[in-house]
């Protein structure tokens, strides 16, 4: 509801004035009325409606003219637009003593429609003049219109984002016909960040003038992500005067965060690296994504030049509109000989990029997006997380500082506000990312899914079990040219090691607390994969065998790296407990030997694969903020 | 309810746990069991409580005896702090089947007693571990401790704001005492913006240490206002590993916010300055405040070098917290002679400094403090503002750019969120102050004060009531070195000027209608004051004559500019008139001679003086934002 707007009307002179149907104008005649005034008539041509407050009281003489006091308000509206400029008339008349008439003030009036128009309503189509339009409300019961922002690219040669191509838009109607689009490559620039504002031609009528609108930036420590455009009337009140505003409207725009998904979604594409010497990563993996639905994309060395995490240079998610959305992928800092490509190879029409990278700051291995992970669907303490929560790894505030994931990335992750994110302890580790000790994999009961940590303890107990049923002599490694074989015997009198592990427990319990508080979980959400740790430079950790929970989750496939543990009757001890803990959520482990091209290089199967998934059905502004 | 910490547990070896009361450990015994382990016997000293899930069922044999599943878990308290390390115990037996005993993990605990400690309920004292500490709410039934800048100024000579001082400070208490304090000058450095971590050293028992914090800095775009504290307990797990940590705990601060005080507040402290030429401004001055009962200071001529503009460069305010609150001054970026006024007179021992300068925009007449009010309380549309809103005068964003009130103070205002600021159209005045067409005074009746506001209309029908009953010759400006004389009859019949008064007056009917919707005012709260308009350079306008709405506000008394207008009867009309107005509310006027040193100058009594008030008694931390 517009509140009305104040117009002056003066005895003896003619006023011209601009209305906009759908708001109300409203006179105070006793403002300026001619001295001695005591009443006053309203006169006005059909179209123009008169309420005149107070009014004239019952038995009132003459009929049909109102007392004039300080108070009197004439409130004016009309239904209809002009065919001609001032074709519409109003006239208030004024009385003195003896109802002597003491002159007349004048209105020519021309009636416009006039607003600016979008979706506010969120149903993939602009409405006229939606009353929630000048505002952003969170939630399914909500309003407020949404942008993408335009960071895909139309060329895919000389490509460059389209937002940061020379053309910008907005929206705005005159009446009637429902307009949407969000790009028109002749469209001239309207506004853009150097030119504020403009003038708009005003075309009369029922005439349309169509905007496109497109977002530059994602919302960030700096932007909420709230665009706010303006349209202002001007109305010249005379020659050689500058013009009055009249009428202004006001449209209000969220810029679509950045969503990533978790494994509990379902995989489009899987992305590995083709090195000179992981042959028998990619036939392990080729095997499995044709047995899962999802295509592979292999990347060629080529581009990669020998580098195979693909899962530290990216990270997939996408950007969602009511009337569009598509994949966007968040490019890390991390810039190892893979940084050109989700530039140069994902980049494309409807394929988005963005990326931060610090200005000042050291990039670490905390900055690679390994350590950079999404939770499915929690509800914690009666609040809702649909989208689920952002999982990041930093440095434990103590007195030595330790690494960290560089701020702009962190202020990037935040502001995107949908999946509030949690930070998890990860320094502890030589590679310091969060996929060396946590996955999550679909379930079919109680949350949907399951939270796999990797467990020393677990670890330890199996192979305990192991030597107890008489397996000591067991080897882990065995056959393996890149590594010692080690009996279960030899390793379980390693004190040193198992003082590691001690550690290594602790820090992983700590993170273990964590998640349950921060996801709303029990200990029954919660399985303990047996992975041990050793303790390599800075005491810092890493995998002593194969990292189990490293693992890559399509559907109800697992691709997870092959753990060279003790045999029992000929079948490895530790896939044998994987393969059973995994069964009883109905997942199929599939082993995927990354021995001498990942784990000793310190990383595995999801180190060095990376999937897009579909988007959540979800829709990210019915959340409640 | 802080959720349970994992503890880990060795068949064979002693554990050592520290223990924090009022938290909870689990044990998960299964864990790590030794292989063939099907029960568990628990067994502790007194202090310790033990609680297991699931428990011993009904009937089962032998008694004592847990059954050992993978949901098995074990949960610790204790209740009261130990006196000596380890001093309480704990110990899980495992058996197997026929009960052979398969080993026993032993646990030596410490308890202590740890927490960081704020007024989280707002009542000026520091309470124990207050279940809310470590969120802010807003609202009187909120919660979240308050921090001050420390802005004012300890020392009068050679002084620095307290806060850029080489000390900085926070709380944290071991258990018991009740403590509170905002500064100690002895304390030395424990966090500041170099130095975000600090070991604390750990007293035992039930000793306290002491912390004291100060706000370095105002909320603004780039800082929310919440500042939060953690504190971190770690644990060396054995030699030779990093420590684990096992217990955080975190207070929130809020910033106090700069608040204004609008006119119905009580005035304290009167300001203006002396100079060679206001003799008689002065002398009016003298008298009103002397009847009005706050302090007068006058600023003399050594400071303010010809400099007269003291509403220009600064404005009043203050701060507060349960514990705290003194008052303000935001030194306004215009810089004038008065520049060093703010900083050299003003800060001092519980009086605060703040300012924002733009480091490339130009500063224009618009970032003068005429140019920035503030409402007294409202409700708008069931919306409360119970400490008013901000009101500053900008460009309309029409085609050709206009004057604005520089970014970096509308953000800082923005920022303070309590008093949410509304944006009026100034820049048709050559000054651009929005105290050139508005104020407010305060009313016995309705919402407790009026808005008025300059109206040419009201000017025109007021002189026109005059020529009407026969005065038409008597002059305006009568007697005045000056000013040309000018008489009722030739003025009305100045065409240029009654077209550009029409053109003022639909400049002021845009602020009227904006008033109305952002304060949620009705046409009866709002007086019209007859004041007439001129243009000047640039299209702009300025007061025809003394600009009666450009008063200063001192309780029922206010000190209106003498506008020189036609004697009737041997009494200016315009005095009489307004006189007559203010009555109604009980409001008296005293007319001071501006004319020569003021209105000539393109300013009037308010652009000549300041007033600081009394804070208002709702605290900013009761409103629900």
């Amino acid at each position: 509801m517009i509140p009305p707007r104040t117009l002056r009307i003066e005895t003896g002179t003619v006023t011209r004035a601009l209305y906009v149907i759908g708001t109300e104008l409203c006179v105070n005649p006793g403002r300026n009325a001619p001295p001695g005034a005591a009443r006053f008539s309203v006169d006005s041509t059909h179209a123009v409606r008169c309420r005149v407050v107070p009014g004239i009281p019952d038995g009132h003489a003459p009929p049909g003219l109102y007392p004039l006091t300080a108070a009197s308000v004439l409130f004016i509206t009309m239904e209809t637009i002009s065919e001609l400029a001032n074709d519409s008339k109003l006239s208030v008349t004024f009385y003195g003593e003896k109802n002597k008439d003491l002159g007349k003030a004048v209105v020519h009036i021309t009636a416009v429609e006039i607003s600016l128009d979008v979706d506010a309503d969120r149903d993939g189509v602009v409405e006229k003049n939606n009353p929630n339009k000048g505002s952003w409300q969170w939630g399914s019961d909500g309003h407020g219109a949404v942008l993408l922002v335009n960071c895909d690219s139309e060329s895919k040669f000389r490509k460059k984002r389209d937002c940061e191509s020379d053309y910008n838009a907005w929206f705005i109607r005159h009446p009637r016909r429902t307009l949407f689009s969000i790009f028109v490559k002749e469209f001239p620039v309207v506004l853009s960040s150097d030119v504020l504002s403009q003038e708009v031609p005003y075309l009369g009528g029922t005439s349309e003038v169509e905007f496109f609108v497109e977002g530059l930036r994602f919302p960030d420590k700096d932007f909420e992500g709230l665009v706010t455009i303006n349209l202002s009337l001007l109305e010249p009140c005379s020659e050689n005067f500058p013009e009055t505003p009249i009428f202004t409207d006001k449209v209000v725009f969220r810029v679509a965060p950045w969503i990533m998904t978790p494994n509990t979604l379902k995989p489009v594409e899987v992305f590995v690296c083709c090195t000179s010497d992981n042959y028998p990563f990619l036939k392990g993996m080729r095997k499995l994504v044709e047995d899962s639905g999802p295509k592979l994309r292999v990347c060629s060395e080529n581009m990669n030049r020998g580098d195979r995490w693909m899962q530290d240079e990216l990270e997939f998610g996408y950007i969602d509109a009511p009337h569009q959305g598509f994949p966007v992928v968040l490019d890390s800092p991390r810039n190892g000989e893979l940084g050109d490509f989700p530039y140069e190879e994902l980049l494309g029409p409807d394929f988005g990029y963005v990326t931060r990278e610090p200005w000042t700051e050291e990039v670490t291995s905390l900055d690679s997006f390994g350590n950079l992970e999404v939770s499915p669907p929690v509800v914690v303490n009666g609040k809702s997380y649909p989208l689920g929560r952002i999982i990041i790894g930093v440095a434990f505030p103590t007195v030595t500082q330790g690494r960290n994931m560089t701020k702009v990335v962190q202020d990037f992750l935040y502001a995107q506000k949908v999946q509030d994110p949690i930070r998890l302890y990860s320094d502890w580790l030589v590679v310091g990312h969060v996929d060396e000790f946590m996955t999550f994999v679909p379930a079919p009961d109680k949350k949907g899914f399951r939270l796999l940590l990797a467990s020393p303890d677990a670890g330890y107990k199996l192979l305990r079990k192991v030597q107890e049923e008489g397996h000591g002599q067991a080897k882990l490694f065995e056959g393996l040219e890149d590594a010692d074989e080690i009996t279960v015997d030899d390793l379980l009198s390693n004190e040193k090691l198992q003082a590691e592990n001690r550690y290594v427990q602790n820090c992983i319990d700590w993170n273990r607390d964590v998640l349950k508080r921060e996801l709303g979980l029990d200990d029954e959400d919660i399985i303990d994969l047996p992975i041990l740790f050793t303790i390599l430079e800075d005491d810092r950790a890493a995998a002593y065998y194969p990292d189990m929970v490293n693992m890559i989750v399509l559907g109800k496939n697992l691709g997870v790296p092959k753990p060279f543990g003790p045999k029992v009757n000929g079948r490895c001890a530790l896939e044998a407990e994987m393969c059973s803990l995994m069964a009883q959520l109905g997942l199929r482990c599939t082993f995927i030997d990354d021995f001498a091209s990942y784990h000793k290089l310190l990383g595995e199967v999801h180190c060095g694969s990376n999937v897009r998934r579909e988007p959540f059905k979800t829709k990210w502004w019915s959340l409640k903020l």
